[in-house]
């Protein structure tokens, strides 16, 4: 009804990751996992062939990567394109949104890595203030 | 990450998450590991005691919390404060450099909290075109 009034205040998101059955915690996981993360991050710069990954994302198993690009397919954040050349040729990129999300977590790791000493500094207290064992 | 502008005075960190031998690599585990992310979140609405993090980090064991808020606190970015009560009572905090953390960290999980619809309308059109199995 036109007089009806509108809440101007938009509703809040129905997902919420600290609720342990919310499909964004499967999501959170894909992009955080131990492998997840760096594959967002290395495509964030352009497209990147299997191998070109694989020698980016310093570590990961064939098996690994190929789970992990899946994962990411499945949820709209990378894009798979098979080219029809001789030999075939597999090229994986970013989506609009796996752009976006790949933002956030590219300032996470800048975040980390601009305050590793930091970071070190406290371990180094923490195992000191424990003694060595 | 190299690509990251830097201001030109500024010299590019030393540390890497690509590279697999170096220490921001496990300090951005622990910080989006499958509990490490939401503890940092939870933490950031203010101080909790154990039971109560428990609580909010729905699905996580005790023991698994337990490993979690260690390795925060070796990497500085929570504190952990023991009061002289009867019964003893345990708090934990975030540190201003854990705060910045969960601050990216959180942006992170807001955008995929936020996109959520559009990332289950890609895992439906994903399975479809894969056919039931």
């Amino acid at each position: 009804m036109n007089s009806t009034p509108q809440s101007t205040a938009e509703p809040a998101p129905p997902y919420n990751v600290f609720a342990k059955a919310c499909p964004s915690r499967g999501t959170l996981e894909h992009v955080t996992g131990r492998w997840g993360g760096l594959t967002l991050g290395a495509l964030y710069e352009g497209s990147l062939r299997f191998n070109e990954l694989r020698r980016r994302v310093d570590g990961v198993s064939e098996k690994m990567l190929s789970q992990t690009l899946h994962a990411l397919e499945r949820d709209g954040l990378v894009h798979r394109e098979a080219q029809p050349t001789n030999p075939p040729r597999v090229d994986y990129e970013l989506t609009p949104l796996g752009r976006e999300v790949a933002e956030r977590l590219l300032a996470l790791i800048d975040c980390v890595e601009s305050r590793m000493d930091e970071i070190l500094a406290a371990r180094e207290r923490y195992d000191s203030a424990r003694g060595a064992r």
